[in-house]
Parts: structure tokens; C-alpha cells; sequence
């Protein structure tokens, strides 16, 4: 596919681009990066930036487009996004490998062209296969499509052998308050852009490919920050209030690479089964709903201590700014530790948990009202990691005994999914489990 | 208050602010404004712009602030905005006249705090009366926050011989299949912003203010386009993927105001009753739910058919551009009408409704799948009026007799609401009603 065919929103306008410049770099930082972002060429390294042939001046929020193709997916590194849609799905009763290879194969395609800004497809001779038309006039904003196989999705396929331990059922928690409708499920689908209906638009059209082939288990909505919302490159601040994402690993840090995605396995033996995902990462999704009506009444000093870090800035209580590493051992004039013994950024910190590292990139959820009348609002947490026993499972099992914040949250569905590699030019994801 | 002392966003930035600009006098597009935007004062003229005291250079999203102050609410003629939520309220038992007027001052307060980019308040000494901090780092993020009554309201209030005959209740439809515990409410509350978080921080603030005076009756969101987005001003498009607004009402007309706004009352006889309403409006806000797995199945032709306008470019059928006027009686080679006689722009076509006017601004709205497995997206229609008598009910009668389009859409909940003048300095909003 030619780059230049590429249809682009904002063509020929006279913005400077500083704006949509100083985002990427702005929320890379929110998720902890810095640098490289505009030094990188995109699908080579796998990290999300504009297009490199595209001269700077042209990249608005509309028309930055994020790569399909390359050595990882996109939507793992790639800046947060203002929109986002989960979406699971089952594959239909007596579908195998054939027609599962076969929907991956389908939908890496949509996904392609969808992240280039182009319609779905041209149309059918009937004019029913058509572009439903919600992103016209609007270019890529960002689209990220990435997919993720479940545990089941091994079964189903008949791929038992070839799927890694990493897949494992995470073990319980005694703080889970799982909706099993709501987890897990054969296939995952992350979608992110930077407009909502660029967003949906993505959202039908991988729903409609799916046709026969898989059917939608559950589907979750969020959000976070619009683009020129914050002056200032800015961490993401969660429905609490509280800014969130400090912490995590940087692209700059020499073992990112090797914390973050799958390293390649070795050929012979029994992990060269796994080989397939080298490359990949893997994928914990919670639905972590945030039970505001009790944490709004508590005072702004007490919901500090229960973080660990000042609310306005995030720095840590310990002092200095949201950047100054946490000083765990410092304590006040009264003797007792600055940052709390279950304060959460204490219990959740790398320091305290042999250096686990997970790269958390989550949406904000609000789905109005609940049945309680309470808000039906928090996080859509998603983590990457190379090994969920590295990442998330450490951490989330100290966090289960004696997090602060646990009153204050409730975990309501759970997923974890091995996400393949990127797709190289003319293969579809997951092409190397599928055909393997 | 002094506007000296404003909180913005985007202070000391670099950007030319050409984004920013455009997207305003975009968005007014949409809804069918031009030239005013730049030219206006805000509060003044009550058309929504940037703070005219602002250079032009600091205008970007964040930044963005509208006027609380004004002849006219916020809202009604400000550029769609990227997020909004509706949520209505119903008075607590027991609660009357004088607890109602309580809460539209505390509410009038906390809508010009934030519509400025400010906290909510200073907090208590104890420290739980505190802004819980949703929309620190970002500008107001041209937040508006809008009130309106429902006619028991009045009843509640004591204020029934004030209720102006426009609050009677819209005739029953055909195709209406609406739920009335998501209907009407004796107060509505409209809040829009460029960024989701703050527009969600308005929401918890609202209702933080509601206290025990008044319990939330249903709430909704939605969204629009994301600013920067499309490259050129480009009118909104909805989830069926068609241009929709093009027909809207022009601010540069000589009767905007007029169709609009209600307009003065004379001071003495029958109508002096609802002078209070004098510069204000009314609302009529329907939850219509799209039919999106029908709808896409339809090829583009019969799609354009049944609205009467291309799907690409929202031109009518019988020629010309999206601006072009429709030609309702030109016919093809086969001497069929050129846009059918059951088309929708036809049927709601001004031309055909002896000039019924209203003002549609509305939101998207995605709220995941149904429980009957399809998507539970659509509209959440907002069209303004000084009469909803000659502005909505006319169009819907017609539109409920021969729509082609009705097969594609439920309206399942419905409101109607009168929205006061904006109020003055130092006045609340209501306050003519509630100290009449």
C-alpha cells in the first residue's frame, strides 16, 4: 500500500502543528516516556509517532496517524488516546483454526486501512458492503487497533499446545467482585483514537467483520483527556482526581524492551511453541469501578495518605515534585512515615516488588447510573507486560492485603490475553500462531 | 468577579491559536452560525466565543472559556463540544419554593466557578467540602453548564400560575416507545465541554450542589467530534454516518432570535405571568435510539433516499452542495421526485412546516450493547425553540406520519423543559421565576 494514497484530514491547513507536537510528546510523558517519540520512524521501532513522511507542519489531532504495521502492535506505547473501546468476543460454536485465521486475517485488513484514515472497503456490487460513513471528514486521529487472544481461544482452535503459561487464569483476589459476562472471552479488540466517532466508526466496522465467525461477549467505553485540553505535557488524571501513571516504566530505560514485550525463544525444546509471540505482550484488563460517593467525602489530606502522593501535583508525600522518586523510609516530626505503610503508591511501587514492571495505559469509564444510584464510573486498567507473573499478579496480590485504596475500588471484571507481535507488511496478526 | 483573575489552561503557550479558531467558527458552522463568533462579546450578545480580554494567540481547547453571564444561557448557541452530559433531577419530598431557589443559587455559583476554569470552592475547615480535582491541569475546556424546569416543577415550587403554556406536555407519537422514569424531571441540567474529564468533574459538582434538595432522576452522555479533528469547519455527522444540521437555523438571520428566544411579555394581563421567561428558551431533549444493525444493512443509494441528502457531503438529492437549497420539486430522467416524498429532510424541511424553526444541537450517545444484544447508540436530540408548539411539535407530527426514516429509530425517552434567560451579575439563574 502506497503511503501517499493515504487520505489525510488535514491537508493543506496552516496550523503549525505545536499543538498536536507537544501532545505526542505531552502523553508519551503521561505514560512515561520521553524522546523518543519524535526521533523514532514509527512501525520500525514499533512506537507510536506521525507519519515520518509527513512534514510536522500537517500533523493536527485529525490527521496524526499511528502505524499498523511493525515489530509490535499499536495501542501499547502509543499516547493515551481520548477515546477508547473494549470489545470481547466468542468464536461461534463449531468455528475453528480455518475460520478464526481467517477473521484475523479480515480484520488485520480493516484495521490497515482504518488506522490509514481509509473507509473499510469500497463497496460491494449490491452497495451493501459498504463504509458506514460515521469518520468521513475526519482524518485518523491516532486510531489504534490491537487484538489479544484469550485462554479459550486455544481450545476452541484446537492451539492448546502452543499456548504460554503466561496465560494462566490470574489467581483470585479476595477483593474481586468479578462479573464473569463481563471477563475475560476468546479474542480481544483495543481501540483507542482521538475522536469518538473515528472511534465507533473503528468499533462497527471490526464488529461487522467478525460476522459469523465470533460473536460480541462484552464491550466497555472510555476516556481520557482531549488533545489541548492540559497547557502543559501533563500525566493523566483519573476519575478521583488523582494523577495516575507516574511510575510507569520508561522507553528511555534500558530494560523497557525486555519488561514491557515477549522475548524471542529459543527454536528447539519446549518453549520454541511459544515462539509465536515473540514480540507480543501480554494484556490485564480490569474493570476497576471507583466508589466516588465515598471517596469525594473524605478530606483532601486523608486521600493523600491513602495514595501516598499529593493530589495536586502528584509529587510524593515524601516531598518534592511528581517526579522525585518516592522516599520510603523518610518520616515526619511525629516519627511516623511520610508515606503511609499502605499508602498505595508504597504497596504498588517497582521498589517493593523485585522490580515487577507493568506499563499501565487505561481509559476512564462512566457509564451513568448505576441500578444502586451510585455512579457507575472508575478505571478501564489495562496493563502490558512480558510475564503477568512478573507484572501485574505481584503487585495486585500485595495491593489485595493491605492497599488503602481497596475501600475506595471494586474490581468488577477481570481479562488477560496474550497479544501477538505486529504484523509485518502482507501477514495479519496473530498469522504466526495461526499458521504455525 | 474579575476576569482578571481566571484559572486557564493554556497560558505562556506557544501555539498560534489557529486551531482553536477555526474549530469555533467550525463548530458555529455546524450549527449554522458564521461571522458572529469572532465579532461578538460573549455575554453581551450571548453567542458563545472565546474571552474577548484573551489575546487571540492563548485560544487553543483547553483554554477556551464561555460566559456563565449573558442575555442567554451557555449552551444553547455555544459550538457543539466534544462531551456532554444530561442529567435531570427531581425535588426531595417536602422540598418547596424556597429550598428550590437555594439550590439554582448554589448551582449558578458552582456552573460560573467551573465554566471559568476554577475549583469548585475554597473547602471547608474540615476539609471535605473540596473540589474533588477531576479538571485540575486543564482550562474550562469551553465548559457550559445549562438549567432548565420541567413542568412539575412548577407544581412543586408552588409556581403553577406561573408555567408558561408552552410547558404543556408534547402530544403523544405513533413511534414513540418511551420510558418514563428516563423522562422529563422537574429540573434538567445540560453540560458540555471539549474534554471529558472536565465536563465529568461539572456532573459530580452538580450534583454535589443538589445535596438533599434534589435526587437525580436519569442521566445520560454523549459526545461530538473532538476539535482538530476534521480539517475544514465541517457540519457534525451522526452515528448513522449522515451530515446532520445543515438546515439549522442562522444566527445571522434576521428572525434567529425571534424562533429562538422567547421574547419579551407585555407587563400587564395574562402574559405578565411568564415575563420571567423573557430571553429564554425552551428545550425539548429526546433519547433517540439508532437502529444501527438495520441501518447499515441498507445499500448508500436507498440510505440517501430515505434522508434525501448524499451521505458523502450532506448535498440534497436534487443537486448543488451540502448548502445548496433543496429543490422538493425536481424530478429525474423518470419523472420520480429527485428526493422522495418520504424523505426526512423533506418532511422536516422548514419550507414544509410554515417556517417552524428550531435550533438542533445535540449529542451522540454509546452506551455499550442492549440487553438484547444490539447497540445501544443514537442521538441524544437537543433542539431549541421559542415555541416548542411551532418549533419541534409540528415537525414530529409530521415526521411521525411518513418518515422513511422511523424504521430505523425509537425515541425512548423524552423531556421538555423551559431554560430561563442567562442571569446578570450577581443573579442566579431562575431567580426571576423563583422571587416573582
Amino acid at each position: 500500500m502506497s503511503t501517499d494514497s493515504k487520505k489525510i484530514g488535514n491537508n493543506g491547513e496552516s496550523s503549525t502543528g505545536e499543538l498536536s507536537r507537544r501532545r505526542l510528546l505531552g502523553s508519551v510523558g503521561a505514560a512515561g516516556a520521553t524522546g523518543l517519540v519524535l526521533g523514532s520512524t514509527g512501525g520500525a521501532i514499533g512506537y507510536a509517532t506521525a507519519r515520518p513522511d509527513k512534514p510536522t507542519a500537517l500533523t493536527t489531532v485529525g490527521s496524526t496517524e499511528e502505524m499498523f504495521h511493525g515489530k509490535h502492535q499499536p495501542g501499547i506505547t502509543t499516547p493515551l488516546q481520548a477515546r477508547g473501546h473494549l470489545i470481547a468476543f466468542d468464536l461461534a460454536p463449531g468455528t475453528g483454526r480455518k475460520e478464526a485465521a481467517a477473521l484475523m486475517r479480515r480484520w488485520s485488513t480493516v484495521a490497515q486501512r482504518l488506522m490509514a484514515g481509509e473507509p473499510t472497503s469500497g463497496g460491494s456490487a449490491d452497495g451493501t458492503t459498504h463504509d458506514t460513513g460515521i469518520a468521513l471528514d475526519a482524518g485518523p486521529s491516532s486510531l489504534t487497533v490491537t487484538f489479544g487472544f484469550g485462554r479459550t481461544f486455544f481450545e476452541r482452535t484446537g492451539l492448546v499446545a502452543h499456548r504460554p503459561p503466561g496465560l494462566d487464569p490470574l489467581p483470585p483476589f479476595s477483593s474481586d467482585r468479578l462479573d464473569s459476562k463481563r471477563s475475560n472471552g476468546d479474542l480481544w479488540v483495543q481501540i483507542g483514537a482521538d475522536d469518538a466517532l473515528v472511534a465507533f466508526h473503528a468499533l462497527r466496522a471490526i464488529q461487522k467483520e467478525a460476522a459469523t465467525t465470533a460473536g460480541v461477549r462484552w464491550q466497555m467505553n472510555g476516556f481520557n483527556r482531549t488533545p489541548g485540553a492540559t497547557a502543559a505535557p501533563a500525566t493523566a488524571r483519573n476519575l478521583m482526581g488523582q494523577i495516575d501513571g507516574t511510575g510507569n516504566p520508561k522507553p528511555t530505560e534500558s530494560d523497557f524492551d525486555r519488561r514491557i514485550f515477549v522475548p524471542s525463544q529459543p527454536k528447539t525444546g519446549d518453549e520454541a511453541k511459544y515462539a509465536w509471540l515473540a514480540g507480543g505482550s501480554y494484556a490485564v484488563v480490569r474493570r476497576i469501578r471507583m466508589l466516588l460517593d465515598d471517596w469525594e467525602k473524605l478530606p483532601v489530606a486523608q486521600q493523600e495518605r491513602v495514595i501516598g502522593r499529593r493530589k495536586s501535583d502528584g509529587a510524593p508525600l515524601s516531598g518534592g515534585t511528581e517526579t522525585t522518586p518516592m522516599d520510603l523510609d523518610k518520616a515526619g516530626p511525629d516519627g511516623k512515615l511520610l508515606i503511609p505503610d499502605n499508602a498505595h503508591a508504597r504497596i504498588s511501587s517497582p521498589e517493593r516488588n523485585s522490580g515487577a514492571a507493568m506499563l499501565r495505559r487505561p481509559f476512564s469509564y462512566h457509564d451513568g447510573i448505576a441500578a444502586d444510584g451510585t455512579p457507575d464510573t472508575g478505571l478501564l486498567f489495562i496493563c502490558w507486560q512480558a510475564d503477568p507473573l512478573k507484572g501485574f499478579v505481584p503487585v495486585q496480590r500485595k495491593l489485595d492485603r493491605g492497599d488503602a485504596l481497596s475501600p475506595f475500588v471494586r474490581h468488577e471484571a477481570s481479562g488477560l490475553f496474550a497479544v501477538p507481535s505486529g504484523a509485518a507488511k502482507g501477514e495479519y496478526v496473530g498469522q504466526r500462531l495461526l499458521e504455525s
